[in-house]
């Protein structure tokens, strides 16, 4: 648990999903709501097939009280047993247990930060290189942008790319860990739609190999189009917002 | 389209979801019916997550006014195009258009069959020793059993099975065809749910693998436990119904 003894009073009502699921749901397959995000489990994956999160810089603020330090990952009861990913899965797998929704961006009470470490919020992610690095940089990204934006709705989730092989032919390969073959997807999606105070949207979007980048790889260099993430993901993001709305894509007008 | 001309009036009634989906649905994925079947829509694998039937002895029974042999395989225009599979896609492939609810299972009408023809109800198998042989002689096992029981309500779909490859890990691995990448399942499992007369409950349920079997083989050698199946493919099957109450599973008390 979260070894944080204070009683923190959190903000964040809980009907709000409406308020994080405002631009339209990815898909709506066995939804659930942790804490102040929305995920969709991936019961054969044993992973999110997307999680979706409401920041403001309020929400990200940094607050010492929260930290998470001491936080566990915890196996998510809710979902059934055959489906349901475990600490012994990831053990000795050779990879972290990467959080979909950051820990960082919940800090508004222990508990909202601990249910970010349920791991139906989880996916195995590379750690030198990938979690620890490329990935972490891109969460900082996202919540200094919380400072540029009245709203920002962030949709993260894993993708499971086709390579060619040698034989001309297209093949999706990704490993599965632990007795309950848990899914280490080949890359990471993150599509952020940003609001100005005057309603109006940029959208930025990123696509990282689940794989150690180079040391000083630049972010920009995985800025990928929403349409390409849609297609591969089989997920239509903000797609109660028409693209015409958007005033830039990946900082493009 | 399927080419024949008389008006056959079907007695499947457009509101027998309730009667097919009797004993509880694998999961509530994309949901769509079609004829006389229910499937559940893989957006991402661009094939169906499962199909479900109810079978009984007069809806199969043969009818040669309904004939397959002029039925062509359409495009789901109700699936978003980001998602749909093409007949494009299957062109030379080398992999035949496997349909999930049978051709054969839907001879009470020319619209009931063709409908087993919409590519949201197909997956890519191999023809020869797979579709043409040991899946379609388990297709024709399953019309028999219509013989023996009241009811039938008959599962279908793909699995992606890992493998250990040689560094001792296990991996996903499947092709993908077409420019809509859609996916080459490893495997392909059916569940059967037998219906007496007097209301008991038996339960068959096979694996076959999606590839040239021998050409003796025998149906039985691709029984697979219920439990497997579930766990493989993240769909929960005929969980309306306790287990103790399945007389034979599988032939065995
Ligand atoms: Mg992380
Ligand atoms: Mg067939």
């Amino acid at each position: 648990n979260c070894a944080v003894s204070t009683t923190t009073k959190s903000p964040v009502a809980i009907g709000n999903v409406g308020e994080i699921m405002k631009y339209g749901y990815p898909s709506l397959t066995n939804l659930k709501k942790h804490g102040d995000f929305v995920l969709s489990y991936d019961r054969r994956n044993r992973i999110p097939n997307w999680v979706f999160e409401h920041l403001t810089a309020q929400k990200v603020a940094y607050n010492d009280v929260i930290d998470r330090e001491n936080c566990q990952f915890f196996e998510d009861n809710d979902v059934h047993v055959y489906f349901r990913s475990t600490n012994a899965d990831y053990y000795k797998s050779g990879y972290d247990r990467g959080h979909m929704a950051a820990a960082a961006n919940h800090r508004t009470s222990i508990e909202t930060m601990q249910q970010t470490f349920f791991l139906s919020n989880v996916a195995p992610q590379v750690g030198a290189g990938f979690n620890r690095d490329i990935w972490c940089d891109l969460e900082k990204y996202v919540r200094k942008l919380t400072k540029k934006y009245k709203n920002l709705y962030v949709c993260t989730g894993p993708l499971y790319l086709p390579r060619q092989e040698r034989d001309g032919k297209q093949y999706v390969k990704y490993e599965v860990i632990g007795r309950n073959h848990v899914a280490v997807p080949t890359h990471f999606f993150k599509v952020i739609l940003c609001e100005t105070d005057k309603g109006e949207f940029d959208v930025e979007s990123f696509v990282i190999p689940n794989a150690a980048q180079p040391e000083k790889a630049k972010l920009n260099l995985y800025r990928f189009s929403i349409e390409s993430i849609e297609r591969a993901s089989g997920l239509l993001l903000f797609d109660k917002i028409p693209r015409e709305f958007f005033r830039n894509i990946n900082r493009i007008k």
